[in-house]
């Protein structure tokens, strides 16, 4: 409360009051403030705080405290506020997150950071950890939770009852729709619907009233599998066996969807040209510019490439200096018309309305949109030039590069995505710079073979 | 089976084959041959086909299989294909879906067209899908469903068990984890647990084993706030009610999920310059090439204004001509670097990560990255100028104007959806047209003015 500006107070900055909270050293005043402090305000004011005091609100509060709140951050900021503590803290933490959120933990560290704090774990989650960690983000595996109910297939109603009633502490964050039934290899042979169990007779063996041979999901079936499991059916949750059909986990249809926003998310970030797929403003300024860089000095050496066409003409570009101006904008231009076609068979990939290999379909579909917008474009780009060159001619030129750029443009840009998903080049990050070095490169050469063709009447 | 190419059978042509199996008038080997294509070939083989043989297949499965084919769909095929169904067929397929499934359709429709289906829906469910349908998509009361188990508060576990017994069929498809108990004027006022139930003794008013003053949500709450509810609890689904206090639905975990990744989706294509953030190619081409052409044409007139700067220095680069070659690379470069920090903002503000107002803690934030990587591509850019134009003032001039340009658009492309956001402009679309005006701009100029002051040099 130094500043007497409104915004610079510690209402406005959480962070502030959360190290003055900390440095305090009173738990229940530190976790009253998070109590009143919003998601995402939880997860900015962490954000701003430097590693030590970080370090020094999750010491402070109790571990299951502090477990709900590293839960509800984003997966990177959970990483790297997990990387900074010690082992110690970490494994105290870790230890009461939900399994599926334990695991994508300890993937995500470095193997010694990961080993330090799996050896100050319960023995017997850490093996659980370890088992779980070692599944591919986007499999079944790698998003189910072992936390469900699982049954021996020759209890009877009584039995469970008796055991939910024991547990009911344990099971309170568990999805109890459904119990599975397992034989004495753990096999999944059935589920038992809880309404099914409340409308039974105590004595009944569960098998009796159990839905046999369930539909199911093997552990290492990819994120395609899963949509597809999900989209068809009303489950809420599938359950996923391993190769010898012993029940692993359940895969939930929220963890499905949520690993969906995160890939779209990562995706968004590459075809902008962030290397990874993830950056905020929190990582170290190094990390950032060395990201975006990579990306960069690519691309600089592409339009390089590109701009040589430019050279080759530089007779006619000096007979006829008004094409200066145009150049740049049939680039831009053409740029935006091929990013467009890209950004619709991007999303029409992912969403499988386009096969990997129907170029003829998409180039027919693009060609139409290329040929109407090329006319368009070029004719309100003639017109544009004419009036303000008072040359009739140059505006032809131009007019005539873009209209034939922007069809170059468009049926390319259609065709790029599924081009580099062929040869196994990620289409998201590839898409833009591939694109726009082609696009440029034709415009550049329509504007100026054109203009030498027509020398005489520009000049 | 005409053609001898194995891709140009049947087998690979889902459409193809659909409308033969439909023309053949069996309604069993038809859903047969659906239950066995994936959801994105069924998505994929409707998209393909004309709206007469869509209209055919649509007519000739079951009702309720048909509905359960329009569910599995992306939202706006099965807008597209409700849209030219005749009213009673529709009204018969959308009598079988869920209720926020209902709404949604009738929603989107336009006004006649929804009003002729609802008028051929069973009176009961037309007032309830007309009341959901009247939510905005983005709020608790679009995103909820009305298929949820509701008891009065004074009712007792056996009447509960044997309402759950008798309406057994109707409920399959509910989530039965929770039931909601309501008092006479049909208030939230307790959440029972199954697994409560069942360990209750069925004489027991069930309001004795509730959970009273449950969570709920208004049905005006938005995304934020119910992502806000989903962070901080791990709830499957939460009640909504409306001003009064009166229950109208339930909000699923995965629903809100899957809003998000919708919203994310537009996001993208809207970043993309594809207005309106929709566009698949079976849309007729002149929609789409009219989407693409309205945010083209925008572009087209940003761009000409900044190319007009290039105009003022027309006799400097006539002196020297290998300018023209770099003013292109230039500006794209500029444009890649400010996307690059336009992306990490839009990212940041979908994730709560930066508030509106937060201009310097960007700007310096950005500034960093702008500066590092402005020396980095500035050098790069100044020894290939000075080794390709075997000039060295050369490579002085464009490297430093790429240096200046590259701070000033990464610090620009930070600022952006900041600022269009707070004069309530959808940053997603706005955002790159009008970074890449103001950078190209400052770049022509930073090349042009620094040449023209160093001409003697140059030439």
């Amino acid at each position: 409360m130094q500043s007497p500006s409104p915004t610079a107070d510690n209402e406005s900055r959480p962070w502030k009051m959360l190290a003055e909270l900390t440095s305090q050293g009173d738990r229940g005043n530190l976790e009253d403030y998070l109590d009143r402090l919003p998601t995402a305000e939880q997860s900015l004011a962490l954000d701003r705080l430097d590693d030590e005091q970080r370090s020094a609100v999750l010491q402070l509060l109790d571990a299951q405290y502090a477990a709900e709140l590293v839960a509800r951050l984003p997966g990177f900021q959970a990483v790297d506020i997990i990387e900074e503590l010690s082992p110690e803290l970490a494994a105290s933490i870790l230890g009461e997150l939900a399994s599926d959120e334990q695991a994508d933990l300890i993937g995500e560290l470095n193997d010694q950071d990961a080993e330090a704090i799996l050896q100050r774990m319960d023995p017997r989650t850490a093996a659980s950890t370890r088992r779980l960690s070692e599944y591919d983000d986007h499999v079944a595996g790698g998003l189910m939770v072992t936390e469900f109910l699982r049954y021996p297939l020759n209890w009877n109603a009584q039995q469970v009852i008796d055991d939910l009633a024991v547990h009911a502490d344990q099971y309170r964050d568990y999805d109890v729709q459904y119990a599975y039934l397992i034989d004495n290899a753990a096999r999944l042979k059935g589920v038992l619907r809880m309404r099914d169990l409340l409308l039974s007779s105590r004595v009944d063996p569960v098998a009796d009233n159990m839905i046999a041979d369930p539909l199911s999901v093997r552990d290492n079936a990819s994120m395609e599998e899963l949509f597809e499991m999900f989209d068809r059916h009303h489950f809420f949750g599938v359950p996923v066996v391993d190769a010898d059909g012993v029940l692993v986990g359940v895969v939930h249809r929220a963890a499905v969807e949520e690993a969906r926003v995160e890939q779209n998310d990562s995706d968004y970030l590459k075809t902008q040209g962030i290397v990874g797929g993830e950056e905020v403003r929190s990582m170290p300024l190094i990390v950032r510019s060395r990201r975006r860089l990579a990306w960069l000095s690519v691309n600089i050496l592409l339009n390089i490439l590109a701009a040589s066409v430019i050279a080759l003409y530089q007779d006619t570009l000096q007979s006829v200096i008004a094409l200066a101006v145009f150049l740049p904008i049939i680039s831009d231009m053409s740029g935006c018309s091929g990013n467009q076609a890209v950004a619709v068979t991007l999303r029409e990939l992912s969403m499988g309305l386009v096969r990997e290999h129907e170029y003829i379909r998409v180039w027919m579909k693009e060609l139409g949109v290329g040929i109407s917008n090329g006319i368009a474009l070029g004719l309100l780009f003639a017109a544009v030039a004419w009036i303000w060159q008072g040359n009739g001619y140059l505006g032809l030129v131009v007019g005539l590069a873009l209209a034939l750029n922007t069809i170059v443009a468009v049926s390319i840009g259609g065709l790029v995505p599924l081009v580099l998903k062929r040869f196994k080049v990620d289409p998201a990050i590839a898409s833009g710079p591939l694109l726009t070095t082609v696009t440029d490169m034709c415009g550049f050469f329509f504007v100026l073979s054109i203009a030498s063709l027509m020398l005489d009447l520009l000049v």
